[in-house]
């Protein structure tokens, strides 16, 4: 069964009641879950369970229908977020400048403390965002909780999207960056890494660089990605409404998907690259959380990884839905699960 | 709340139908999610799509209530589970010894080929069954995947269980076997696993390693542990139901563990090890499954584990359920997890 038909079911159902309706991927039984009560878990931070109580992102199933509704949307979402922007940034004690790199635009993170042995080291970021949300500074949460924890300075990328720019618009400008990066240091002193789409784009890099004969970097983080864009796994079922950010399939960042791709095939592996060969690829630590949407799409992809021979480590978080442990310094938990991702960096950089 | 309560919402819920009821852990609003009905994933092998298509384990809400009924469960259960042993043992070149250590009795696992580097190893089994089921011939499953993808000697503890014995003996047993194997092998080159209510053991063991002055073995693989039996974590609420194996808290397996502690206090860290302290620890791989009701144990498990400062790896299995990554060689994807478990012991013992 296609994507297309699970949405349609799960965006045709209501809101907090959905009818129980026929979607086998196979002519196997399927499992009818009857409804229940999730309570918020007693052994996480409290400020992870104030996360977790959130109620469903508002209209996750009623996304824009036009460009210009897109633009409005990503706008006031974007504003909120990037208004979190300076605290966290003093909070983690990294420098934020906004910049150019050969005509794309880029911010650049300086942690107040670099040790010696990260003074050649560099990162690039792809933000998340569903390839068309996510961008200016909103894009620097993550990228602030990496360069605060690693140590490491930090270049995010504000690639184009739509509707100012299309498929492959967002995966040109993030390899416009890497090129440069290339420039700068050396290949296994670079990181790259992304959350969602951003972990996506992340794995669709390293297919670019294979096809087009450059270096492979020291280390990837990749984070919940968006990796299969049409087949997205057991959890799009399991998780369906338990996830409170992305919700569930057929809701807005499918929709957005679909906007990036503006008629291209959703199977490409430089949109879905689970679908491309892992072999080569640097060493790469994953996360996600119990309650993700896309805890599938990053298992499959850790255990494609495993099976291509990559070193590949895997992280869950308690109780979390899409990127929750990406999002907020204040969260403890989001402070450890950066401290993992940066130790990773350090570990495996410079060889 | 307790687990208890938990425990007697789910049973008291009719077999295929579950009220919405109030289980708040926290005084944070509970996540209503409603009815739906959970496809067999399309992107698993043949295999494993027949075990995921399997109704709900009969019976799972309606456990014995006395020793003779245990004892019958156990008999009825591990005699289908053995018949398998003889086969297995011959797809996967592994040779099955039964025999006794110091009063326990145990069965020796070698395969037909072992390299020089693992002529020196040695790797101690402690089998699952929520303390009371999966003994004799019904224990040796995972131990052979084990043997055959590690290709290293395995020596499985067909410890004492309910009616037989109670709480601690069990874990003596198993600790009368490591120190036998202390004096067989270095330290170091002593690998100790097991899964379920086995994943629980193999950490308690660690805890009684430390309280008796004993050394750290060189490696451990944690499955789908039952390491809190007192909160369950949030993946007994994501995953009741889900889980056609365990099914959901309340069940035959919290029952089970009840009989085994015989009174004893539930989350004494010999029982739930996730109370102990892991400092210590040698390097641990630890596997579940998307639809595992121990999700949230073993994600737990392995958090704790690298905040104590230890090594410790995971590995997330598309649509399993508890434990179905450690049931049958016939299927490709356990084939996948042993040969993965065994890759990281041949990289940890002997160090």
């Amino acid at each position: 069964m296609h994507k297309q038909d699970v949405a349609r079911a799960f965006a045709a159902a209501a809101f907090t009641l959905l009818a129980p309706v026929a979607m086998a991927q196979t002519t196997l039984a399927p499992r009818d879950v009857p409804a229940k009560v999730i309570p918020v878990p007693a052994d996480v931070s409290p400020q992870l369970q104030a996360v977790i109580a959130r109620p469903l992102t508002p209209g996750w199933n009623t996304p824009p229908t036009t460009p210009q509704g897109w633009k409005q949307l990503a706008d006031k979402l974007d504003a909120a977020t990037a208004a979190q922007v300076g605290p966290m940034a003093q909070r983690l004690h990294v420098k934020i400048q906004s910049g150019m790199i050969d005509g794309v635009h880029v911010y650049r993170l300086t942690p107040d403390v670099i040790p010696a042995s990260n003074a050649h080291r560099l990162l690039v970021h792809v933000h998340g965002g569903c390839y068309v949300l996510g961008g200016g500074e909103a894009a620097l949460p993550e990228a602030l909780l990496m360069a605060g924890m690693s140590h490491i300075r930090v270049i995010s990328v504000d690639y184009r999207m739509p509707p100012e720019a299309y498929y492959p618009a967002a995966l040109d400008d993030a390899m416009t960056v890497y090129k440069a990066a290339l420039k700068m240091t050396k290949p296994q002193d670079i990181g790259v890494f992304g959350r969602s789409a951003g972990g996506a784009m992340t794995l669709a890099m390293m297919l670019r660089a294979e096809q087009e004969h450059l270096p492979m970097p020291g280390a990837l983080a990749v984070n919940s990605p968006m990796s299969d864009d049409v087949d997205e796994g057991d959890s799009a079922y399991t998780n369906a409404l338990v996830d409170n950010n992305l919700v569930a399939p057929g809701g807005y960042c499918d929709a957005a998907a679909s906007f990036y791709a503006h008629g291209h095939d959703l199977a490409d592996p430089m949109i879905s690259p689970l679908n491309g060969d892992f072999h080569g690829f640097p060493p790469t630590i994953l996360a996600t959380g119990t309650r993700d949407l896309m805890l599938s799409n990053t298992v499959r992809t850790h255990q494609k990884l495993l099976l291509s021979g990559v070193t590949a480590e895997l992280l869950v978080f308690e109780g979390m839905s899409h990127v929750q442990y990406a999002m907020d310094d204040r969260i403890p938990e989001d402070r450890q699960a950066f401290a993992e991702e940066g130790a990773f960096m350090n570990e495996h950089l410079g060889h």
